[in-house]
């Protein structure tokens, strides 16, 4: 059987228009002979509408219940979807969590795909042209509706082809993954191939192109990731294991995250277990937090990272926790800062790439720099922003 | 265990605030010591958005994806409640159809309950205050999603009450059951008690206050009915079986039926099979036709029988079908009719309810006249309409 998973995004289902224009993509696979598994998320701002909904009834919906109430939008997708392809004279299902058996974690709002109902989904595909599921979501062994996080779809088109040993495209409005965001670049050359590691870092860096667990999962099964446009026929990137990469150039790409504040945390008594539970405490409570340093000034410890900045009440919140019967301790807020980072796989091999971004830098002021095997990342100014981003791209021809 | 089943309706829940104002109505009842199973349906009107979006995909959505589009409206709204009950410091669960085990028949769009997990769902309402499960939807042994047709919330209600002996409330915006629609005639009565029968010819009459299969279900099990106001504390209606009410008027109710149309099937001839197959075809077709009659003329039979106007499309191109091949056939409509019925199980035994009736319509051109055991309707102009209501509700003081 010649089987392919494809994922749309929520942009490409927006209206019932675009449903049928990803029934005519769809059907241009099926006529090239291929069975079609496709993911969907929910249309359009579905998701924002229904948590807005939520937060109209408390302002702290259970998540069990909030699970349950956004499972919907997915749900909804995938039947206007398979109702598209049946009316251009194709056999299509939709399927929910509870039918296609996508068992995961108990974690809701985060939950992590365990398995699948392969068998099922095999015996429907045989006799269906395509299958349709609903992303995002799962179900406990319990029966509970589970959802796997924003951008979670991405994951479970990958989860899928990974189980069934399918490969896996994913569509959206943009074709492909750039060395530079477009908007901030417009002059960003398409990547035809890209490892897992640099589209790790690129990920979690920023480009907003594919959720990272997607691509943790790929790395895992050897999975190779095609990202295309749904609006367009123009060939888009893959994503796949390095060693499979003929050339590479030492930089890849350039990712840059907004909205950048440094937090200080000042007067911290001389107690790394203070430090082990803070950090504990700021993972538990899922704060994404980069760029850490700790610095030791005698009578001290003074801890510094980077957070985005409408994170910081949610921060304080859980400090307030750790800190809970310190006197001294202290917080101290920059903000207005962007961080922007060159990724590559070449940088491991390839020698120089520290001193050409720095010579590329030469007139920006830069606040922090830290490094990764892959990737050298500095904290700058909102206002370098165009700037640096220019002399990085003609430095590293991105 | 004190436990009983109600059902809100969708105007009940069309916003946040409302679904709040449902969760104080469920508490009060907590607070008298009740456990209680919610029954909703869909926000407003999410059922008539999502036919919507269905059909601008297709003009004939498959049924089988109508339900699993249609489902996400109360999964919606059992979430929301659910959170609501729970922000006041209660114990809640909202379960969809998979969760409760509601097993249906695999007729989408119109399926019949079977059976619910019972065990499940008691052992759950065990460890919570409050068990929110959705109405209108079941599923069937192969985990489709099914839908009971419209109004099919009350029917989960009753049938759920039925299975685990609760008791049953049915509220909505309508602070009971009126001997006629308050809106026809402001002066209408509340009746205290009404029996199965009754009501039964109320629904299916016209009176808009009860799903008519959830009222055969009490019937068959035996529960009351209680139909009350979301909006209000004032004392609603019991349906109930007709043995337990001791005083009962020979006339309970007056109903109205708009938009009538009489329809005539001229020159079929002279073959009963094919009138067999006539109304086989149109019960098939979901149509609901009344005041039937058949006249032999002696060379051809002629049938007519009334239908609401708004189907004569469908009836049309039911009729095609069955009348292929004959020639002559002729199909002739007189619209712009009401029907209006009394209903009473006092008919029964009263004597001269016949007569009553005649003496109040004396001045109305009746078209048809049609009578069961416990009913006698007929067929006016609709500018006749206001005059009749108020003749009938002084000549049985309704």
């Amino acid at each position: 059987m010649k089987a392919v998973v494809q994922k749309y995004g929520g942009s490409s289902v927006a209206s019932a228009e675009k449903i049928l224009n990803v029934a005519r993509q769809i059907e241009k696979k099926i006529k090239k002979g291929y069975k079609l598994i496709i993911v969907v998320s929910a249309m359009g701002k579905t998701t924002d509408g229904l948590i807005k909904l939520a937060k109209e009834i408390t302002s702290n919906p259970n998540p069990r219940e909030l699970d349950m109430l956004l499972t919907t939008g997915e749900q909804i997708s995938v039947s206007l979807l398979s109702m598209a392809i049946q009316s251009f004279g194709y056999k299509s299902k939709s399927l929910n969590a509870f039918q296609a058996g996508i068992k995961t974690t108990e974690n809701f709002n985060e939950a992590k795909i365990k398995s699948f109902n392969k068998k099922r989904i095999l015996t429907l595909l045989k006799s269906n042209d395509v299958l349709v599921v609903t992303g995002f979501q799962g179900i406990t062994d319990e029966g509970e509706l589970t959802t796997l996080g924003r951008g979670g779809s991405d994951t479970s088109a990958v989860a899928l082809a990974a189980a069934l040993g399918f490969n896996c495209e994913i569509y959206s409005d943009v074709a492909g993954i750039y060395t530079i965001d477009p908007r901030l670049h417009p002059g960003a050359k398409k990547i035809k191939n890209i490892s897992y590691d640099e589209m790790l870092e690129m990920a979690s860096l920023g480009a907003k192109v594919l959720h990272s667990r997607s691509v943790e999962i790929a790395k895992k099964f050897g999975i190779t990731i095609y990202c295309g446009s749904t609006f367009s026929d123009e060939e888009g990137s893959y994503v796949m294991a390095g060693s499979k990469i003929i050339e590479q150039p030492s930089v890849t790409g350039c990712s840059i995250m907004e909205n950048q504040a440094q937090v200080f945390i000042k007067n911290i008594p001389v107690d790394y277990n203070l430090i082990k539970k803070l950090f504990e405490k700021v993972a538990l409570e899922g704060l994404n937090v980069d760029m850490i340093s700790i610095i030791n000034t005698g009578n001290n410890l003074e801890v510094s990272f980077t957070i985005v900045e409408e994170k910081k009440k949610h921060l304080e919140a859980a400090l307030k926790k750790v800190f809970r019967g310190l006197g001294k301790w202290q917080i101290v807020y920059h903000t207005g800062f962007v961080k922007l980072s060159v990724v590559g796989i070449g940088m491991r091999s390839g020698i120089g790439v520290a001193a050409s971004f720095f010579k590329a830098m030469k007139k920006i002021p830069i606040k922090l720099v830290t490094t990764s095997e892959i990737a050298i990342s500095c904290l700058i100014e909102n206002q370098y922003k165009p700037e640096a981003v220019k002399a990085i791209a003609r430095e590293f021809k991105l």
